[in-house]
């Protein structure tokens, strides 16, 4: 229940704090014969590092990746795949001084009440480095899904008030700018916003958007397992994550019936279609065949150099001005956190969903007695 | 995997179709000598019943619980309550044509391309009869959380384009209008939005609400169970909801950190508070010890009698106008069912949280050896 | 956690005491299509009736199995099938009596210490009769696997000092007899044993012995889950288990590599086969395509109507004699049980065998976009 | 599903293979502020070693742990502890050759089956020296039972023919031979025997026996998560058992109740006690309170020198000898492996019955609000 694992057939396990020996992940579940070698994650990882654009932290933080198991002469094995990435960069001295106060929208309070203590440097398990487990699990899922032809794509929707303009969408121009969004003016216009938050010695927040193509129908569990339930849980349990959304989402709410309904008709090729997709893919928890689209938003990152109020451990409200390195908005580097919990969710149920059917099983068995 | 079970500690498994004998639930890890009976359940499960108000279907159903197991002599046991709901006033005539085609907005096609086939009586599986069994575990559930001093109260935020003003928030009013607002004039405004609806043979969709009062600090796991991840799970699996969100939620996004962040400070009798709330009660996916404060947006209901267009099992292309007796809105009887989702996930983390600390533990032995 | 809950692709729910209102059992994850009637669960419960010889227990219970959920138009959707036994002849003053005292041998002492207090009519929910709920989900499982071309068969291998001999087994005989041995002269040695002990009072222990056949290679996983790990917690969980071997089991620790090992060789139709079966079907905890043998001990029935020592709930020592209808032996009517606990185990990783390959996954789905 | 995860509340993930670059596990769920430093594990996995003795492999293995996240200043923090072992001494030319034929008595078959291909190095994943992760998880948990007053000590109780007597019971003695065994005089007929086998060229089975003291009664779920049924398959789960089996366990089978039931009495200091403890320690599940027994079966090692029929991967029968470093006795070394088993259940099992009572919970969140 401690909750480090993830999923049921694919079964992800993660460990590692932000200032210790390294930052890991178990695959349990992977099937064998998939080829796989470090490269295939390490392209991930690199879209989640540090120090790529100035609105990232300038730390310089390698974050190489080593495959410790479960991968034989190229190809996975069915056994658990143990990946890990050392931490090498990390400065304790910077942290030192937030040991004695709690810094106002960290986890450092609830650590101490939960645990009576916490590991305060660069926020232990709490740092955003947790997340490097999921994506590097994530990456061997997502090359799974290619194969089956399957795309997980996410993007920066917004920052703060700035939000692209799907006139303009164009996923090519999202590794053109620093914050990875796919409409060039937005993205200027974000990158402005961006630097006057930073002035202010403050930070931002914003949304990502997440598309999965290819999806069969079929996918997601009748009741408690919704498919859009669990990727909600895959997308909260990101930190900073403080809402989800799918399809139309919280716009669905204002609406109408007539007008959130997506109407099915017959295809050219004779298929069922829908004319729109309001409810992003997914009816009574199951993938209906078009696209899954979901959105999270993030808060704005916690630590910032503008004085805060707060309480020290001895219980006197102080002043605090974070210092070190940290990114004035979360987005960019999450969005491929976002995509990699995503194809994580879908992968596990994908493989869940080729139970459902006695005929299909039996089909199974008879061509592989 | 297969998803009818939810929770670790306590557990609970959901069972029963729209249209077949009964809907029931069974109750794993309740705590042994709470005293439980009928009405207990029952006063939660009116809450959620069909035919109160004129927005409500005007479908009788009686819905009336019984206790089949793990209650003796008025207690709980400590082994599976088995609670059962008899389908009494299902009409499946009402039902026959659906079985041509596939509704809009339903999980009609979905569940053939699942499961081969569908039990088109009444949605099935896939009806809102469903959160009977939700509803039902979620009263004991909140029967123990009150006897802990912890409350979940959840309301309705907005119907459609409407929503409630804070300045004239009073709980008392939920109960005194159709559609569980906590706000008289809301209410009047939104009654007459969907007597509009209603003309218009549409429905209308909106938000629901949930505090969580009294919550000790403490209760969530730092990863993938985050309280805030299984509370998305919990109410992103209630049919009909595209949306969740903590604290500020999707308004984190737009703004920054220096107003996002909650100040700690010391309280009069010394212990430490928040000045603010924006994070919903939640650091870290950790509860702090204030309110969780959470949002679901429903989609509006998709049974509506305006015409629609779609396909029929054969693939033609038709014009289809649902029949029958729904619900303009989902809203108002939901409001119970996101407050039992709520109170079975809260209820779950805090029994899993009374393990966190090593001294705590070898203090519950030395006093129960 | 609370331990009603079985499986994880199937899985199963169970719920109910012996002088409740009945037993019951949800299955979830059942695949859809497959056709499903009461009679076919019928006659798995009718094996484990008592009242049906000599050696059981003269009650009368009719346990007719109640189809509630899940099945629709004679097959199973894929939803929750929901099965229920009233119960209807249990005579609760029989066993008034014993809430003042802890019976040896039984569950009472324990039940007490755990939850502070316990239901005493029938042993609650420590009866035997909670076995119902297994048998009626094991009927469904073993349908399951007998579409599939695999048969999972039990009988008795010993009663007390009496042991079937192989040279004249003959499965045909087990339902010749009192005590299901497939073995005709055992089974009269056998009767004659249990007289012996009824008229001492006494009650008899014994062995159940499963072969399951037809069992693809490669079911099983290679760590925790390995196949017989997982059948020995299925089996060890029926009451009155004390022992489980697979194979040669205990044979095995005493002798040595040469002999224990099975020799491979090639069939006549060119595909691999075992000189011997000493490791049971199994090996790393995977099935290898012999038939799986495994065999579980049973205790000698602890209600006895011989004079035993005792305390009570006031703890002074007194002497008891349990009086009411108890079968000599456990053993016949567990064969069912037994049966039924190894069908759900290996169905439950046979569909989680489906997921093991890359390239199987990529035609599945080939097949099935 | 994939089962390298094992438990509920604390649970243990392992990942490795014989000739990767490692072994290790991920320990979550530990409370926090337990004090743990490398050397409390590394005293178990010394346990385990080969070449200690004349009766295990000549390899040199090092074995030497290292913990990479989890602890914090001495002491762990809650969050999820990563142990590792790196693999230093293994020859991957020994064994180039078993890649081409299926060693009988090992998972080469198997795994060829369930995955298509296999590690064949050093038996892969099956290897023996997966267990590495589980005594390095073991070794924690047993350090927290130690803390709450509980030991797990197991034992040889036979190998081969030789088996113990109880007269002559020592534990002392154990730790004098190279057998394990709590008797210096079985041990020297042991040794004696084994000396024999690997004249033979041949390998020998055995017993190990494990005692659990000062569990607190209450401790084990009714119905499937009984606390034998736990150890059973934590047990059972370990390569090459064959058998498992508590207290009287087969023997149990062929007496009678008079004799098996243990007799309940009071006490000198009032308490409740057992004048036998033929059930080991369990009833109906659940820890009644006196010592846990339990025993398990080994087969010989499966790799002996001895020519043995086989086929190799171009189906043709072949004759093979299987060369190399291996023990001619698995038990010596699995003793500790059985004992981290059995710790690791109890630990889970004890944790989760904290939450039994309601009035237990009401006092615990009292104390800590």
């Amino acid at each position: 229940m401690a909750g480090s694992t993830f999923g049921t057939l694919l079964s992800v396990t993660t460990w590692g704090e932000s200032h210790g020996r390294g930052i890991g992940v178990v695959i349990d579940g992977c099937p064998a014969g998939l080829p796989l070698e470090e490269n295939d994650i390490q392209i991930y990882l690199n879209r989640r590092k540090p120090g790529q654009s100035r609105f990232t932290t300038p730390r310089k933080e390698d974050d190489l990746v080593e495959i410790w198991s479960g991968v034989f002469e190229g190809k996975t094995t069915g056994t658990p795949i143990s990946l890990m990435v050392r931490n090498t960069s990390q400065r304790s001295k910077d942290y030192s001084e937030i040991a004695s106060y709690y810094r106002p929208g960290h986890a450092d309070y609830t650590y101490d009440c939960k645990y009576g203590f916490r590991d305060y440097t660069g926020g232990g398990r709490s740092s955003g480095r947790e997340t490097i487990g999921r994506v590097a699990a994530g990456a061997v899922a997502a090359k799974i899904l290619s194969e089956l032809g399957i795309s997980v794509t996410a993007y920066t929707k917004a920052i703060g008030p700035v939000a692209i303009d799907y006139k303009r969408f164009d996923l090519s121009q999202m590794e053109q700018n620093a914050v990875n969004m796919p409409d060039a003016a937005a993205a200027s216009l974000a990158e402005a916003h961006l630097d006057a938050c930073r002035e202010q010695q403050d930070s931002c927040g914003g949304i990502v958007e997440c598309v999965i193509h290819g999806l069969p129908a079929g996918v997601g569990e009748p009741c408690f397992n919704k498919l859009n339930a669990c990727l909600a849980k895959a997308v909260c349990s990101i930190g900073a994550v403080k809402g989800f959304e799918i399809g139309d989402g919280f716009d669905a709410a204002k609406t109408c019936g007539s007008r959130n309904n997506d109407a099915f008709y017959r295809q050219e090729d004779g298929s069922i279609g829908k004319k729109n997709n309001h409810a992003g893919g997914i009816l009574g928890g199951i993938s209906d065949g078009s696209d899954i689209i979901f959105r999270a938003a993030f808060k704005p990152t916690p630590s910032i150099s503008k004085e805060q109020e707060t309480v020290n451990k001895s219980g006197e409200n102080i002043s605090v001005s974070i210092r070190g390195r940290h990114d004035p908005i979360i987005v960019p580097r999450a969005v491929v956190v976002v995509e990699c919990m995503a194809a994580l969710t879908v992968l596990d149920m994908l493989m869940g969903s080729m139970t459902s059917r006695m005929d299909r099983i039996q089909e199974f068995f008879r061509c592989h007695p």
